[in-house]
């Protein structure tokens, strides 16, 4: 079986998440093994926090959970590309994608408007 | 002025790299403080290359070059988006995209034509 080189990059591979419909680039986050076999299992997309060193339910606090509508593997077998249908907004600052800001005139700017308030997406923990 | 955090893995940040017409995503390489002025100044993607270790402007041999059109970075500052004008193949083995697996029943396969012959790629290193 072909399958995702966790071993190269200490347990992880880096994942792409992309907008199965318009082909927007949402996010980039990364998954352990674990990580992928949840995702592939519950369609539901899951992956591994580095900072809280803990498998993480995309959405799970938010709501804005990632349905998997397609899975694709890198020619070198260390970088996932996954085709999601948003739930609300990818980003924790309240936008539609992570990549909010662009270069211009050598600074990166915001040129994307919020559509969800940051703070009505961890209210209520849980 | 706002740039990419390159300190937090280790001199290196992630740059997924989409096809600025159809939205394609093409590869995903990794970028040095180096990689990253050398691309900006330029107009040309350049990349660090972790096996190498050593600056790697894409297509160098091929002559499969990237033109940047638009460079995004995320929320976290630590990966960047670059939309590009791709020459030919981004990929080493022929394929447009190196993502040209897809995840059907438990393995990978293959469902992309190969738009270039790979040995006509690195037939003359230069």
């Amino acid at each position: 079986m072909q399958k995702p080189d966790f071993g190269k990059q200490g347990g992880i591979v880096p994942a792409i998440a992309q907008d199965y419909e318009n082909g927007e680039i949402l996010m980039l986050a990364y998954m352990n093994e674990e990580a992928f076999k949840l995702t592939t299992q519950s369609g539901i997309v899951h992956y591994f926090s580095r900072s809280g060193n803990r498998i993480w339910k995309k959405g799970e606090t938010s709501g804005n959970l990632q349905e998997l509508k397609e899975m694709r593997l890198d020619c070198d077998s260390d970088t996932l590309l996954l085709k999601v249908k948003q739930i609300g907004a990818a980003c924790h600052e309240g936008y539609r994608s992570c990549f909010f800001r662009i270069l211009e005139n050598g600074d990166f700017k915001i040129d994307k408007t919020r559509i969800m308030d940051p703070a009505s997406l961890y209210g209520n923990k849980n």
